[in-house]
């Protein structure tokens, strides 16, 4: 829920980014998404250098998913905390991370693996069918892309967008290489939480439209 | 809290930074908190054209605010999720975000604000002698330095890193202009909840440094 001067805010700022951005290569249903990631960064290097990448099923697979009230897993706090939370009550998603659990922190130590990477193995149930969402953690994004090689889980969508120095970006090149799941992540280190929940907000907005169009 | 892995990937991330950043301006205790702005964004802006700018008193008064258990006063829920919340705990810092209380919507609503710009108002006996950081809202970093000027409040540090296209850079320039409180913020659009968090999660970090050589 917004306000009506956080709403014109919105407006405007989106509308600066329209007026910058010239051309670009995203579809109807892709840019409302690159936008909202621009938005939530200023950082107009995602429609060129960074840009983001869709697989074809994307975005309609994620607007089935979350229609129908899938769960969302998510590597860290920060991609909760960017989310707009009227949409998952409204569709009935389930929000999960895992990476503060004792058990997941006893988990890792255990297996000299980082939190956030046992902690997707560990909410397989909710990922099979569900929308992964990474902002963080390379190592939780390769577990999840593992984890779908070998056969045992079929998210709905991947969303892989770590940010980072080591493995982010050899992340999401493997994860553009997956054929078996949708995703959308982007090229290079940048990324974020904050676009994680961005890609999740603008997806609901999709399925809004899409409801006011019926 | 943090796992052997999850250490030594933050280990290897801040020597990519220090091997790529080359000659910077900033002294033994700012460099820490920029090069945790760039470890959680992989942006080398932050040191250049989005530099961050301290006043010469913000990272003593912030050390000493938070060492003494002041409370952090925040924007949007993201500054929160992207806290390591070991510290606050150790320190008995309260963090406080009010953007989500019906009362604030409410009363947002009826005066035609933000809901973060109003949840700064109504956090006034907080933000006494408390750490602010805005991570999101540049309405709520201009009403927090309107409070200020207004001498109602003396928050202990202000971290004014909000993002976006309307009014982020010039809430900013007003803050690197106040001179009654300490501060840090950058130049231009970028920031955001990640980045403020950074910049929290640092000073924590210099302050356990602190105690180390005690």
């Amino acid at each position: 829920m917004q306000t009506r001067k956080g709403q014109s805010i919105e407006d405007a700022s989106m509308q600066m980014i329209e007026d910058e951005i010239g051309s670009h290569p995203y579809n109807e249903k892709e840019w409302p998404i690159v936008r909202r990631i621009i938005h939530s960064t200023a950082d107009f290097d995602f429609a060129d250098k960074n840009r983001i990448i869709f697989h074809k099923d994307a975005i309609q697979s994620g607007m089935n998913a979350l229609r129908n009230g899938c769960s969302i897993i998510v590597d860290v706090n920060g991609v909760i905390g960017g989310l707009n939370k009227q949409n998952p009550k409204d569709f009935g998603n389930k929000i999960i991370c895992n990476i503060s659990s004792p058990e997941i922190m006893e988990l890792a130590k255990k297996e000299g693996k980082t939190r956030s990477q046992v902690s997707m193995r560990a909410a397989i149930a909710d990922i099979e069918g569900g929308i992964v969402a990474i902002g963080n953690a390379p190592t939780a994004l390769l577990e999840v892309i593992q984890m779908v090689r070998e056969g045992i889980v079929k998210p709905a969508l991947i969303i892989g967008i770590p940010v980072g120095f080591i493995c982010a970006a050899e992340s999401k090149e493997a994860l553009s290489n997956l054929e078996e799941v949708p995703f959308i992540t982007n090229i290079g280190r940048k990324g974020g939480s904050s676009s994680a929940s961005a890609v999740i907000n603008a997806i609901f907005k999709l399925i809004r439209a899409d409801h006011r169009l019926e």
